[in-house]
C-alpha cells in the first residue's frame, strides 16, 4: 500500500467531454439507469456528461474543444465566454476548483478513430496513478498506458487535471457517432476494474500490482505533410495505419502522398506512434504522437521526472 | 453493346455531397490537380464538390442532408431555402435540370462507417447502369452492387437522380473525417475503371461483361431498438458488426442491449444486411438495411421490375 494523504472519498466518472464519442456517453447513461453497477461502499460516485449541448448535437464541440479549456489560466480568465469556456468553468465549480477539488479522482472517458485499444492516459506522475495503471494492464490484454506530461498540472488543459488522481480512458478504433458493443463492454469492464481498485485501496485490501509498468511516453507530435496553404499532401501509410503501439523504425514507411509516393520515418531511433489518424486531430495538425516505450518502476518513478 | 439513345458526352464526378466523407473529397482534389488522370477522349468530364460549406467545416451537412434534397418536388419548391436546399437547386442548374440534364452520367462518391467495401449503388433499373455494375464486379473483389429503388426517379432524393445514368460509390468502413490510403487507392482505381468503361462504350470497343450480376436489393430499413422517448436501447450485436453482405438467418443475433441481452433476427428468410452501424443513420433511425441477394441477367432486368 503506497502512502497517500487521504482516502478516495469522491469519484467522478465523466463522459461526453466530446459529444460525438458515444461509448462513454452511453456508459454514463447505463450507469445512471443502474447505479448499483458503479456504487461502491467506501466512496461516493458522481457521473457527468461534460458537454451536454455537443452530446445532443453529436458533435465534438460547439465553439472550442472542451478538453482544452481546463488550464488554470483559462479557468480564471473572465473574458473567455464561449459555450465550452463557460462549461469548463461550471465543471470546475462542480468538481473543482482545480487545485483544491471536491472530488478526489476523475475518470474521463473518450474514444478515438485510432487503433488505441483500451488506453489509460496519465497526465502526471503521481505514484497512485502509476500504480493504478500498472494494475489495469493486468486486467485486459488491450490495456496500454500512455503518458502525456504538461509543464505543470496548472498548465494542463484537460478536464482530468481538475484533480491529481485518476486517469483518462481512450478507446478505439471507433468512428465518431457510433457504438461498438465489443468496445462498450470492454470499456465497461475497465471502469469496474478501476472502481474495484479504488474500493480495495480504500479498504486496505491487498491487490496484486506488478512492480513495473510498460508505458508509452509522449515524445513529439507529428503533422501530416502539408503544402504552404496548409492542405494535406499525404495520408497515413497503409503499413502504419492501425499500428498504434507498434515499433516505427528509422526508414519505415510513414505517409503516402496522394500521388503514391512513400514518405519514410527519418528519426534516429525506434518510436511507438499512437493516435495514428485520429479524426479530430486533423484540425490540430496532428497525424500521430510518437512515444518512447519505457518499462518503469511505478513506486520510484515520481522522483525521477 | 446495348441500345442507348445517345453516347455519353458529359460526365460529372461529384464528391463532398457529405462534407465529412474525405475519400471522395480528396480524390476530387487530386483529379483537379492532375486532370489527365480522368480525361478521356470521347467525353467531357466535370468534377464537383457538392457541399463546399460542409466540406470546409468537416460536417455531413449544415442544415439538411444534401443527398436528400433532389426530389423533383423539393427542387421546384421555392419555399425551401436552407443552405442545402439552395445548394441542391444550384447543382440542379449546373448538371440538370433533373429529367433533362446537361450531363449524361453522374458518379457520386460517398463513404460509410459500415463495412461496405467498394459498393456500387444503383437507384434505377437502367440496363446501362446494370451492365456497368456487372462490369465493375469483375475489377475488384470488394465491389458489391446494392440497389435502392424509389417509386420513380422524380421521387428520388439523391443527387445522382439528376440524370438516369451513372452510379453512387459508397466505400467503407471508414470513420468520418479521416483518410485511409488503402481505401483512397481502391476508390481511385474504381473510378478509373468506370471512366475506362464509358470510354470503351462510346468507342464501340468490346468489353467483357458477365451476363449475370449479383446484386443486393434493398428490402427494408431496420431501426435500433429504442424506448418510448426514442433513446437507443441496444447496439449492433458483435456477431453482426462489420458483416455487411453476409447472410443473416432467422434466429441469428442482431442487437445487444446495454444490459447484455441478445435480440435475435425474427424474419422468416435469410437476408443480407448492409449499412450496418452507419454513423449518419442513427438520426435517420436506421441501424441497417436488409437486402435480398439476387443473381440477375442485366439485359432483361429492366422489363421485370
Amino acid at each position: 500500500m503506497i502512502a497517500i494523504a487521504k482516502p478516495i472519498k469522491q469519484v467522478a466518472i465523466v463522459a461526453g467531454t466530446h459529444g460525438n464519442e458515444l461509448t462513454g456517453i452511453y456508459l454514463i447513461k447505463k450507469f445512471e439507469r443502474f447505479p448499483h453497477t458503479i456504487q461502491r461502499k467506501t466512496f461516493n460516485l458522481k457521473t457527468l456528461l461534460a458537454n451536454p449541448k455537443a452530446c445532443e448535437l453529436g458533435k465534438r464541440y460547439i465553439d472550442r474543444d472542451l478538453n482544452r479549456c481546463f488550464s488554470s489560466k483559462d479557468l480564471t480568465d473572465p473574458t473567455l465566454k464561449s459555450y465550452e469556456e463557460i462549461q469548463a468553468k461550471k465543471i470546475d465549480s462542480l468538481l473543482g476548483p482545480k487545485g483544491n477539488p471536491k472530488v478526489d479522482a476523475i475518470v474521463d472517458l473518450h474514444s478515438t478513430t485510432a487503433n488505441m485499444g483500451l488506453t489509460v492516459i496519465l497526465t502526471n506522475n503521481h505514484p497512485f496513478n502509476l500504480r493504478l495503471a500498472a494494475y489495469l494492464t493486468t486486467v485486459h490484454p488491450l490495456v496500454k498506458v500512455y503518458r502525456w506530461l504538461s509543464q505543470s498540472e496548472l498548465d494542463s488543459p484537460f478536464l482530468r487535471s481538475i484533480c491529481e488522481l485518476g486517469c483518462t480512458v481512450e478507446v478505439g478504433a471507433i468512428a465518431q457517432g457510433i457504438l461498438s458493443a465489443t468496445l462498450f463492454e470492454q470499456t465497461e469492464q475497465l471502469i469496474y476494474a478501476i472502481l474495484d481498485y479504488l474500493e480495495a485501496y480504500n479498504s486496505g485490501v491487498a491487490i496484486d500490482v506488478p512492480p513495473t509498468l510498460v508505458l508509452y511516453q509522449a515524445l513529439e507530435l507529428v503533422d501530416y505533410p502539408r503544402n504552404s496553404s496548409g492542405e494535406l499532401q499525404a495520408m497515413i501509410h497503409p503499413q502504419l495505419q492501425s499500428r498504434d503501439y507498434t515499433p516505427l523504425n528509422p526508414g519505415d514507411p510513414m505517409f503516402l502522398t496522394f500521388e503514391g509516393e512513400t514518405i519514410f520515418y527519418q528519426g534516429r531511433s525506434t518510436v511507438y506512434p499512437v493516435f495514428i489518424n485520429e479524426s479530430a486531430y486533423y484540425e490540430k495538425s496532428i497525424a500521430m504522437c510518437l512515444t518512447e516505450k519505457q518499462e518503469i518502476n511505478w513506486s520510484t518513478e515520481e522522483d525521477k521526472v
